[in-house]
């Protein structure tokens, strides 16, 4: 558990702590109107096909196609009008030979009827009989029953996130219900003897609480809970009262600690108290964000260990990691399917960036549109000021395996 | 106002549409902690500097740099300790001569100080006495006050978007209340003899309302508040009626039309006459959705117009259509700056695409990454398919200069 002795990559960082926990997210009915955003629990299957009568899709007239075979502008074939379909009514008319029935988009073919003729290729003779102006195969301008999905098909697989054409595909098919991932409840302590809430009066010496609304505003944004515990002063006792009391209410439990070395040790035993396994990872091979505490801890002993992360007291540390360790995390518990194709775009660095070869650095950058690709120009600011993060749009990563970028070079940018 | 007799290009229709509108979004003070997401209404300045007070950015020892000129391992500067910088207070103590205060991480420098010499290169000599190994210059490991932001500085402009690093710097500040963009009202409209509501039982003949439900969450997405005026049927007066009431109560009204073209013209008629200067634009050179309707309407009359859309009753058509409009004129009305940066990805086109020269195509289209670089895969479906979009991660442009694309063409995807 001792700090810094492994720095590991994050990327195996992560993985060692979710190799340490159990992810079962839960799930919950709730109303489709009020589910945009939500991950879905379970696959949901078509109830009936859809459509689920056959549909034209045009204006014109439902006809059996072999009527008009061999039809053309100089030699048409006549069709005698049976009737209208009305919007919304199974046709209360059937088609036999030589005979067809006006239908408007959306309308419901008529039985004995198999295709539709656009009402652009029709001339009326006079009222109720028309000539049909070119020949339409069987099908032609028709929806089928199921042609969009199929009773029993899955529509929606578990782990998705609904977005406006998922409300409506469900709404489609009546399902005005719907079961989603329960959103993950996360616990935020903030500790600090020098931290003061944002309405206090600061005195010189003090600061600002920033991590736990930082936090929180990006807590929810990733579809979780957020749960603010308050400011901790540093001490050994209470910080472990409050985290444990945390532990036990929440799903995932966030500790940002002071800057200091010796604060940061103290928060990394309180973490290893709380429960087993406990610390798994101190200290993370990345800039900024290095003195990283990612652990796993049972309360009760014996039930399945949630995790915890403790993140270093510096605003834009603490928010680059949460961004690459807590919502990672979040999206896991709520069991998404491929949650980053989302966010990363691909720009070009418009200056040369040193990097250490080994280490992982994130770096704020604003983007910029030139000749339609982006262009990301760094943002700096001497030890990582909150609002180095406000004027930037997302993080650039150098790899590891970089010792730096060159101009011009690709990199991943990940937007707030 | 006859529809199709010009086509314009989704721009520049949006343009005609802009041009008749007065854009004056409101505001409203809302708490910092719930405004994550909300669009900054006025610019914020900074209250005070940040820091307010001399910080150190390590663990060490505050001194007078000058005590430290040419100091070096073999020849070390001795400097007497004479207190402790406790963390969260103003030092009791000030620096004088060959002295020096132990300092934590974020700690306030004491007054005398003007630099910070890493515990790292100290050594302690004997109980308040300590060697420093190297030499430190004025201003060394120390943030100035104001190194932040300075006093009055504009932190956050009118028109961004509250992200969790602006949440945080608003609270460093101790801004726990901020004026953020009122959120627009959207009216949302169905009609439609043969659209029933998605809880009832569904005849043949009839379909479920998609577009009421697809359209407010993606109202929602985009930072406006979705009305659902209901289901209503295919009659002008009662289309007006209900129309008028939303017009009356809401920012911006939008109406689905039935797919046939008498439908279609019957709500373009009921648009018009809602109010001055009426229906602008009939008919937008894009698929889908080229029936679309942008209109500009004052009521009471000489008030200023307000927009009213009318979309495609197809749900596809309806939803592509909300993007290229809805959006951005909620963007517009919320006085965002730069929104389209956040939305747009480079993607190479995985098959050759034909397109009609002049005609703007949206093709829904699925992502997969492959050495680190998108692909678009199209989501193929006939006639617009309400789970075509389902199936799809975003929306792919093919522009109308183009006569299609071909296999490794890049193209922008709009993800949903």
């Amino acid at each position: 558990m001792p700090e810094f002795l492994t720095l590991l990559p994050p990327k195996e960082a992560l993985e060692r702590l979710f190799a340490h926990i159990s992810f079962n997210p839960g799930s919950e009915d709730v109303d489709t109107i009020s589910a945009p955003g939500r991950i879905v629990a379970h696959p949901v299957t078509a109830p009936h096909p859809l459509p689920a009568f056959p549909r034209s899709t045009v204006d014109g007239y439902a006809v059996r196609a072999g009527d008009t075979y061999g039809a053309s502008d100089t030699l048409p074939a006549y069709l005698t009008v049976t009737g209208e379909v009305s919007m919304g009514t199974s046709p209360d008319f059937s088609l036999t030979a030589g005979r067809c029935g006006l239908i408007h988009t959306g309308g419901m073919l008529p039985a004995g009827s198999d295709a539709v003729i656009m009402v652009e290729n029709t001339q009326v003779v006079r009222e109720g009989e028309i000539e049909a102006l070119r020949a339409v195969s069987v099908g032609e301008n028709v929806l089928k029953i199921g042609e969009d999905v199929a009773f029993s098909d899955e529509i929606i697989p578990a782990g998705a996130r609904l977005r406006p054409a998922e409300i409506g595909g469900l709404m489609a098919l009546g399902i005005t219900r719907v079961s989603v991932a329960r959103r993950p409840l996360v616990g935020i302590l903030s500790s600090g003897d020098e931290v003061v809430s944002p309405e206090a009066n600061v005195r010189s010496g003090q600061v600002r609480d920033v991590n736990s609304y930082s936090l929180s505003a990006l807590v929810e944004q990733a579809g979780g809970v957020p749960i603010r515990y308050g400011i901790i002063p540093d001490d050994a006792g209470r910080l472990f009262e409050v985290a444990f009391q945390a532990l036990q209410a929440c799903d995932l439990v966030v500790i940002t600690a002071g800057s200091s070395a010796s604060v940061r040790d103290l928060t990394a035993q309180v973490i290893d108290a709380l429960g087993k396994p406990g610390v798994l990872v101190h200290g993370v091979n990345v800039r900024p964000g290095k003195p990283t505490i990612l652990a796993a801890c049972a309360v009760p002993a014996g039930s399945p260990p949630k995790p915890v992360i403790g993140l270093p007291g510096n605003p834009v540390s603490a928010l680059v990691i949460a961004y690459l360790f807590i919502v990672p995390t979040l999206h896991r518990m709520l069991g998404m399917t491929n949650p980053e194709a989302r966010l990363g775009l691909t720009a070009r660095i418009t200056i040369n960036l040193p990097s250490q070869a080994g280490r992982e650095d994130w770096v704020p950058v604003k983007l910029r549109m030139e000749n339609n690709s982006f262009l990301a120009e760094p943002v700096f600011g001497r030890s990582n000021l909150i609002f180095t993060l406000v004027r930037a749009d997302g993080l650039a990563c150098i790899p590891a395996d970089a010792t730096g970028l060159e101009v011009g070079d690709p990199v991943t940018v990940f937007l707030f």
